[in-house]
């Protein structure tokens, strides 16, 4: 029984219990968010001892709120995030302090009078020239914080070096502060539960591959079936085709990818992952990813209108495509397991780009075989333009092959089996349309692998 | 005549040479770039002021180096981004300020042996929730340096206090200070050559739809002119093609995009842009926009084949497919001069639009007539999936053609022409292959402009 007051009390309750259910949601979806939230407030209370305890205090004096608003602007989520920002930080505020030193001394040689003229010119063009250097793209990339760092600490110790007597305590007392605001972040965020930039990025292309693989492999049965619409008003029966849509958080992965691979370009060797590990190449896997997506975007527009038309193409057709289709998103699926699991590119894979190829090869007899023209051509065109953006897929795919091959070598992947030597497919399949065209053949020759070289690796972990 | 000294220092300055010319270079591409380092280089050379001149250092005392502080950390390369930060800034320091003190007072409660321990209590907990609130994405999105400043100011008061006896006089000095180096920020980047996000992102838009209407508009005559590989050997005449990549950079834009429609949020009106002006509208167009460019990422596959083989059917549909091409170019280029003059879409663009259609239509009978197959299903393939694609990226523009209505509505675009009731191939273009499905059916009906209502309006500015 609800009365109006329980009703209006519930309605008032609504907003409330929405931000809850989404709070719940942020910290479901990673936990790692609930623990970041405790490192923080972990190493703020730590250096807030600071000032609780009598003896540090004395040492410190207020210089401690430095500690405190270094963690407060140092912290962040990744590990390598934080050893960016606290290397810069540390780094730039020796570099600026002691040039602000320089031209405190300096300034002073002009008597008391110009002193004040002379350091304001100073610091107007040294912020000037460092403010610009940001719009550099190798600083804005790796340094941006170190410089912003940088002027901060040279106008401030210019500037209050002009009042405050004794300038080189001042400077000290600042930068052991600091160094200690730094250190236990950097400590806290790599010691417990470390959020590591470069498994991020390791896990997100890994999961972008799979988004792609359920995509292909899904497709072919989708598009080519019949479309029931007796079973689809109905609605509730529907199955679930997330898989369909997965791919395109694949498309806009540019930046979160870069600014993974930047950080973890600062982060010591955990785990599986050596310091020198190839980040870049991991940027390299995913432009040739993205490339990928926007086939599949265009693929994708041909999802809704389903191959009813020419029914007697579409039949000769409907087997060697699906299995295109199907047979690349394996080996999308068997290549992310390979990064997933550390390990070289498995013969499977190799197993499904050749029955892609075999398949391609079969539409293009079947196509061939159709010049006589049984068919409308206007017709044929949506299943003739499938064919032909699969084809280029297939083509990424291999290209995506070649590039984890390269990433296996470099980050000495664990090779799983002897292998024999093997020219995949060492002759060229017949693109298709272009005959003439070299651009156009596809020529897989598996080059890498010599037998002569191949050593068994006791399987890690 | 050349010493082996000479050479050696020549040597030396190389990568300095190099340095200064690529300063020059980004100097030369957006001269706001230096016009902003002097700007910031003036900020904190006035605020410094307040250490310099004894009467304002008096009232200012310690505290004046959190103005230089603002200063450095809020002064940003738009005005939208600085008055982002100056106001996050502002208000999370007084919200923190004022709760920091309530925390202290109510600490004191407990007798100073338990104070300590309940401010450290207290702070624990806020920073953990406030960290923790820098996940959702609302929050991530706006405030996010707010929460970080709150986390400072409440850890720093709260704590400091702890010591500073006067601490009422210490909060007033601080808030004076960061509303002093807020207010000079937000000032000079507004008073000063002001870099509008607003502005930026409507020039970004304007020029992602010139370089996807440049390489529609060059495509056609692209893909099917015969290789003369004679002259292409030459090498030294080749034309300048650029503008078949420069579409690109419109498949990455979105990050750029949303990060400038957010600060144009906080952009007083100026100019032409109103304080309301409809923002989302243009994420809404970047969207479209990529779309397209994602159709333009597939077309530019087969720039590579051109079509020899097939010249018999290639000259048949060569006159169409060029048209439909280059129309949607020329819409695409009328309708980015539309967004650039804040008019209504032109009728030549509706023209444009229809050019194509007939184009489509065009290509569709020929299509038609060729059902009898005097051509090689095999060699026609690129062809036949060059016309799909194109056909898709006419519905795109037609989809971007109707957001910039929307948007002309929204932002009172001036009309430039007393207009006619005019509807607009009211019937529907023949879609290429599937004639029983609706979805695929390109149907424009111009039903905004009802002759009654249009007023021609004095053109401004």
């Amino acid at each position: 029984m609800e009365t109006p007051f329980k009703a209006t009390l519930l309605k008032m309750n609504a907003p409330i219990v929405d931000l809850v259910k989404k709070i719940k949601k942020l910290g479901k979806e990673d936990p790692r968010r609930i623990m970041h939230s405790f490192k923080v407030a972990l190493a703020i209370t730590l250096v807030s001892m600071v000032y609780y305890l009598r003896p540090l205090y004395k040492g410190m004096g207020d210089a401690g709120i430095w500690a405190i608003l270094t963690v407060v602007v140092v912290f962040e989520y990744t590990a390598g995030a934080t050893l960016c920002k606290g290397m810069n930080r540390g780094l730039a505020t020796l570099l600026a302090g002691a040039l602000g030193l320089g031209a405190e001394y300096f300034a002073r040689l002009f008597g008391p009078k110009a002193e004040s003229i002379v350091l304001g010119c100073l610091v107007f063009l040294l912020v000037a020239a460092a403010t610009f250097s940001r719009f550099i793209p190798h600083i804005k990339k790796r340094y941006d914080y170190g410089v912003l760092i940088f002027i901060l600490t040279f106008s401030l110790v210019a500037v209050s070096g002009y009042r405050v007597e004794n300038i080189m305590e001042l400077a000290h007392q600042r930068l052991s502060t600091i160094i200690l605001g730094g250190a236990t972040c950097i400590i806290i965020s790599i010691c417990v539960c470390p959020v590591w930039a470069g498994e991020d990025l390791h896990i997100l292309i890994v999961s972008n591959m799979e988004k792609l693989a359920s995509f292909l492999e899904g497709f072919g049965g989708e598009i080519f079936q019949l479309p029931l619409e007796e079973e689809t008003a109905d609605g509730s029966n529907e199955p679930d085709k997330s898989f369909l849509g997965a791919y395109k958080s694949v498309l806009n992965s540019k930046a979160m990818e870069e600014s993974l691979a930047n950080f973890a370009w600062w982060e010591p060797g955990h785990g599986k992952f050596r310091f020198s590990h190839p980040w870049k190449q991991y940027l390299k896997i995913g432009v040739l990813m993205r490339q990928c997506a926007y086939h599949i975007e265009s693929l994708n527009g041909y999802l809704d209108s389903r191959f009813q038309a020419s029914s007697e193409f579409r039949k000769s057709v409907q087997g060697p495509c699906t299995t295109m289709s199907s047979e690349a998103g394996k080996a999308l699926k068997e290549l992310a397991l390979s990064i997933k699991t550390f390990s070289y590119p498995s013969n499977s894979a190799m197993i499904n780009i050749q029955t892609c190829q075999k398949a391609v090869d079969e539409v293009n007899s079947t196509l061939q075989a159709s010049m006589v023209g049984e068919w409308v051509i206007l017709e044929i065109i949506p299943i003739i333009t499938v064919i032909s953006i699969l084809n280029d897929i297939i083509k990424c795919v291999e290209t995506i092959f070649e590039a984890i091959e390269e990433l296996s070598e470099q980050a000495h992947f664990k090779k799983s089996e002897p292998e024999k030597p093997q020219i995949l497919h060492g002759g060229a399949v017949a693109p298709l349309g272009d005959k003439e065209h070299d651009s156009g053949f596809v020529t897989i020759i598996i080059h890498k692998i010599v037998p002569q070289s191949v050593e068994i690796e006791a399987p890690r972990g």
